[in-house]
């Protein structure tokens, strides 16, 4: 690794250089009911007419506007056609249909009249109008939204609900996506023992695998947990072979300067090629990033848990994103009124645990939560955010704008 | 149902009654690697003092505060501890112990300095220091995060990532849970055919059950997919006792006004105490809610995908999160600058399908999207949120700022 890789990089950059470096997944084919949260690797077209028919936009009668030209005009009732249903006979003038909301309007017909709109005879066989008609109303015409072969969805898009529902409509029950990626996720230090341990002497619990497990679910990721390796030489190079086989590959600890911090070492025999190892980030200073020649991602996270959540956000899930064709996902910045303080920034992009809300009138604000720094893992809790410092910024206060990162769905 | 109950209630008045007839589902107890996105039903605290011992919080030499009380003190280095590891010896006057990031400070010693302000001596056995050093320096006393006993995450909280990290390091590796919620899907209409047919005459495609089911995956809910119910009394009365079953039921279609829509007269006959059959969205306005006596919720939304759609934010995600005790969860309404133009709104609220995003500045924008109205289906495919316009709101243009509910993380 030449001097210029273990200099400080901004975040800015190193992003760049995460997302030049991502190679796309394999694609394959899969059922739409399986595809949720997947990204499409080809546009989707819709395969026919929509609406497929000229159809009722109301419940009311189907009937010819020139038999409706002023309120008061009285027609026969000839049949009915329920949504699912096409009309027997056509609409001949004097005649109406009762038609129910998405039904084809019959031949003939060129206007609905809503059923409020009219009163049914006491023989039930004909009804009064109590408006005019004119053409065209409340009938949606063939192929209105769309003509058959227009796309609907584009690739690079990922499948969510609404998408989902799109596809549905436009007759996509396969579709071709990007398989989800698989990352492996693995935990350094001698210090670490399992959640389920009481730690004692100068042992502390492994966090990071849970946590980085479920950033990684949340984010559509398939996870292999290597568990803990331990801090020598021979059996972290095994458990980072290991991962090497899967897409993506997130370390945590044994990356910042101490003298049994092997990982960047090890990388480098197993063949990675790393191509930065500082981000002028706080937290988030010790994160690495590498690639294998095969494509697989490394990231060296930061050993304290809300460190390596800030490495994960600004790098690692814009990769995931871009290893399905989706680029542009860097988090994005977004204007709150801060409720506390902040200090200035130095010469790295600040991050601080927030709770970010609405208030009555829509706008956002960003609460700073208490929190002791990188080694405490407990400022978190609460959070759905980070506000965010760019390298340089003079202290805030209560009040002021900062820019924020929302975590989750606000 | 009471004349009043056909009635058009407000969207707010629809939620309310909503949230008041929730039940809580079941508790059970899971491991914390499975409990992603769950409700914790119990608060959770730390068993343990964080830092359960006094840490290092840089890489370099423990020492006596009081052998540096200026620059250019020399040390002898008697121990290095590593992260995992205790010292043997303790620190007495004149010694210095090598010690990394995290690991417990040696009894004697009250200050760290960093490993860049110190200068090894050429035999390697003691270091000069580049700074003074003052008692406590770069040190996190034990418990100085937190004492054991205290709570770091309350009932009521969804376990994001965050909070699965913070549980870690509590040590709570098994954890009390509201049980997923499962939620049947039943769609309704002669005139449906699912996704892989080709829609002949009147038939149009199933696209809410696959809609819906995303929706309710996303939200963490096990879904039962009930398929397509025919328009009969009968057929539909057994799909309905079927999902009676289940915590929730989401029908869509047949609860409009058309002589077919039979769902609203199953339901009473089911047992079903309709609470509500009109709220006054647009779309969105024939959307019914009721309960049974063992509690499960039914949402009647309309056939319209984008229809069932806000239906579906605006009631039903509510529900399922009050449903795991988590309450006040309703769309949060955010300010944006509105990208292209709105009517104004009548006497319903208008939600309208938009492309929310952030400017340089972080300002959100939103653009208003291509839609043909309630029965384009199509309006939704690049929406990430809604335009909102609440009951009597004037017409907007652009520039103007306008109400938002974002459905994505942004």
């Amino acid at each position: 690794m030449s001097e210029s890789k273990q200099s400080l990089i901004s975040v800015a950059n190193a992003q760049r250089i995460v997302l030049d470096h991502v190679q796309l997944v394999a694609v394959e084919s899969t059922d739409l009911m399986q595809a949720l949260g997947l990204t499409l690797a080809e546009e989707i077209s819709c395969d026919i007419d929509m609406p497929p028919f000229d159809k009722a936009m109301m419940d009311g009668f189907a009937l010819r506007s020139a038999d409706a030209t002023a309120p008061g005009a009285t027609l026969r009732v000839i049949d009915h056609v329920a949504a699912g249903s096409s009309a027997d006979v056509p609409v001949e003038a004097g005649a109406a249909v009762r038609i129910n909301t998405g039904a084809p309007v019959p031949s003939g017909a060129d206007a609905v009249i809503r059923i409020e709109d009219t009163q049914w005879s006491d023989d039930g066989g004909s009804i009064a109008l109590k408006v005019a008609a004119s053409a065209g109303k409340n009938i949606c015409d063939r192929a209105d939204y769309l003509a058959a072969g227009t796309v609907v969805l584009s690739k690079g898009m990922r499948l969510g609900p609404s998408q989902i529902a799109v596809a549905a409509a436009a007759g996509a029950s396969q579709v071709s996506v990007y398989k989800r990626p698989v990352f492996a996720v693995l935990a350094t230090g001698n210090e670490l023992v399992d959640i389920d341990q009481i730690p004692t002497g100068a042992q502390i619990r492994n966090s990071n695998t849970p946590m980085l497990a479920a950033l990684l679910s949340d984010d559509g990721v398939d996870v292999v947990s290597l568990g803990i390796a331990p801090d020598d030489v021979a059996g972290l190079t095994k458990c980072i072979q290991y991962g090497l086989e899967c897409d993506g590959l997130c370390i945590s600890g044994g990356v910042s300067m101490g003298a049994y911090d092997f990982v960047p070492e090890v990388l480098t025999k197993c063949g990675v090629e790393v191509h930065f190892h500082k981000m002028a980030a706080k937290p988030g200073k010790p994160t690495l990033f590498g690639t294998t020649e095969k494509g697989t991602c490394v990231f060296g996270l930061p050993g304290n848990p809300i460190s390596a959540m800030v490495g994960y956000w600004l790098l690692v899930r814009p990769a995931i994103a871009a290893m399905q064709g989706r680029t542009g996902e860097v988090p994005k910045m977004i204007e709150a009124r801060l409720i506390g303080n902040q200090k200035q920034a130095g010469d790295r992009a600040s991050y601080w645990p927030a709770s970010i809300e609405a208030d009555e009138g829509g706008r956002l604000t960003a609460s700073a939560l208490s929190w002791r720094g990188s080694g405490d893992p407990f400022g978190m809790g609460s959070a759905n955010g980070w506000i965010v410092r760019p390298t340089g910024s003079p202290a805030a206060t209560d009040g002021d704008v900062v820019q924020v990162i929302i975590l989750e769905r606000i």
